[in-house]
């Protein structure tokens, strides 16, 4: 399905490959460096209005904004190609998966924006469908209603509206582009959190995920077209391979506002997303992280780096293998992170620390380096 | 290329309309109705923060939280089916045509954020390509981004970041996605341009199109089907159709702008997209808006009338013809609006005025009218 020549299919049983899988980042990049500094060049209009960017937060996940009585983040994402996994199941079970969906896309943006340390206030919804007939499927659309609403009030956001256009000739025939945009405020402005105070010392707490997330998808699609059962495959009992990638990201900002409430800053946030463990070299410092307690890996996780055959550096330089978001407090806060995390209902675990150092990544329960060059975001 | 079942081809020389270009809004508007209810719905949520949603912003251009100093605006905008124009225009003239789509794509989000009285602070980039070889073409993603940075320029604000995803199965091969998520503040409050304000002997000025803009390109698209020498039918010395439908949209903010900074606040905006000039009963309130005088009509436009074999209602109730965006104002003000808007580069005119009376647009100048149920939005 993917728009370049196919690469070759992979023999049943080798070893299977994020290039396999049909995403090219080298192609992408180009445009992405251009982009970069053409958006970093526009930021001297702020003036004119009295304000001014927070210039640390290029490169960051989400875009900060100096309005006066507070910082305005705000950001756009989208969910990628989890959907079609959801069509599949959905022609598979009879029923509908796009609750989950809806949950992942707002998760997308909720996620990023929360890093900066802002407050989501607003949600838009981008629903671009490959034709009017897609909202025709009456369960499918209220699911898809049902499942933003909630995710809307997990969050403790407003859905603003957004559109739902019709993109026949652009959106694929019967497929659905989903994304969200999100604003929110960094308030009191104390809240920033880009890293300024990462100082070594500090302790790394890492955030539960709930099974693959809305990464790494094209990898697990591509590896379903292998399985004899295909997404029916079961990975545990009573759990069909495709039913567990469709678990749905954990919003973390219930999180992020109770570590505020508790009187928390994180002095850096990385959400686990593309390129996995390597989001802990997010940060633009120098520093080494080490990591010497490992979270839980999702039997979804598990059974995927089982059946592609990926090293673990593989596995952990490309999927979140059971982390979902990683906030980085002062050591004395760490414990207290952990348990203000698990009363908003998300696990989470101290699992390791920032040290002065070479900047690199150091998984030592599994013998594991990423170095300064595992990561390249600016 | 639209995916429901194909409407039976017109026949050469007969009348086209827009259901037959493939856009079926019947289809949408039953999940449009159920997402803005539950998207009301959280409006509640915002009291968490000690803020709340501007009520009268539900169903209007850009959604409007109050928190505190200023109210905060945000929006999501899809740029729809043009860019399918730019991509045949390219394969027909051998240059890229994504300078302009990109200024459509921010005109989209920036004309419909500035109608409650915003001032647009920070755009993000949504570009969904089919595969990831939609970015080797370098001139094609030069032009793209340069036509980006051009309009943030031009509108005085921040391109923050964005989404570049490449969506193989999603997005059609060879295909962008594009759409523009923006954020604005209201400030001082007394911006806010919701229509409380809007009284009988308010003043109707038009500020003029330059085209087609984004809305009706589906029929744009199916009467280029029907013509000859297809986009490259000259529609005036030296003008051939698929560049004048590529003219891109006005950025209505720098008059908006302008506006404030003369003291002039509109009594109520209404963006001209979708609908044509059903959009200037757009205002809640029932209200007569009589317009006695009709801007020039883009030469793309009148070709487009005269082809399809619209009528008058047609054309008016579907295509901008010439109306970009309409400012309701003080009759006091109108002639120094229409001054500003020129001093800002935007040509306009004081069209006609509201009056009391029951609720329907008077276009006397055609002798017509379109109703109170002209326009379902809400």
């Amino acid at each position: 399905m993917d728009s370049r020549p196919s690469p070759a299919p992979a023999a049943p049983g080798a070893p299977l490959s994020y290039e396999q899988s049909g995403v090219v980042y080298e192609l992408i990049d180009p445009l992405k460096v251009a982009a970069q500094r053409a958006a970093a060049a526009t930021a001297v209009n702020l003036a004119a209005h009295g304000f001014s960017e927070v210039k640390a937060s290029r490169g960051e996940s989400a875009y900060v904004v100096d309005v006066g009585p507070f910082y305005l983040a705000s950001i756009v994402e989208c969910l990628g190609s989890k959907a079609l996994v959801a069509d599949e199941m959905q022609r598979l079970t009879g029923h509908s998966w796009y609750a989950g969906i809806a949950q992942d896309t707002i998760a997308m943006a909720i996620n990023d924006l929360v890093t900066v340390g802002a407050t989501p206030l607003v949600v838009q919804a981008y629903w671009a469908a490959g034709g009017s007939e897609w909202f025709t499927d009456a369960e499918r659309a209220g699911t898809l209603v049902a499942g933003w609403k909630a995710a809307c009030d997990t969050c403790g956001v407003a859905w603003g509206g957004g559109e739902t256009p019709a993109l026949a000739g652009i959106v694929a025939e019967g497929r659905i582009d989903l994304a969200a945009s999100c604003t929110g405020i960094v308030s009191p402005k104390t809240r920033l959190s880009l890293g300024d105070a990462l100082v070594p010392g500090d302790a790394i707490v890492l955030l539960a995920a709930s099974g693959i997330h809305a990464n790494g998808l094209s990898l697990a699609r591509k590896l379903a077209e292998r399985l004899p059962q295909g997404y029916l495959t079961p990975i545990a009992p009573g759990l069909a391979y495709g039913e567990a990638l469709l678990a749905p990201t954990p919003l973390y900002s219930p999180v992020t506002e109770a570590l505020a409430r508790a009187g928390i800053t994180p002095h850096y946030c990385a959400n686990i997303t593309g390129h996995g463990w390597r989001k802990l070299l997010r940060h633009p410092g120098s520093f080494t992280y080490r990591i010497e307690r490992l979270p839980e890996v999702p039997a979804v996780l598990q059974f995927i780096q089982q059946q592609a055959q990926m090293s673990d550096e593989d596995a952990y330089g490309t999927l979140n293998m059971g982390a979902g978001f990683a906030i980085f407090v002062a050591a004395a806060d760490a414990e207290r992170t952990v348990e203000v995390a698990r009363q908003a209902g998300v696990a989470a675990l101290v699992a390791g620390r920032v040290e002065a150092g070479a900047k690199q990544l150091l998984i030592e329960p599994l013998g594991l380096v990423f170095g300064s060059d595992a990561l390249q975001l600016r």
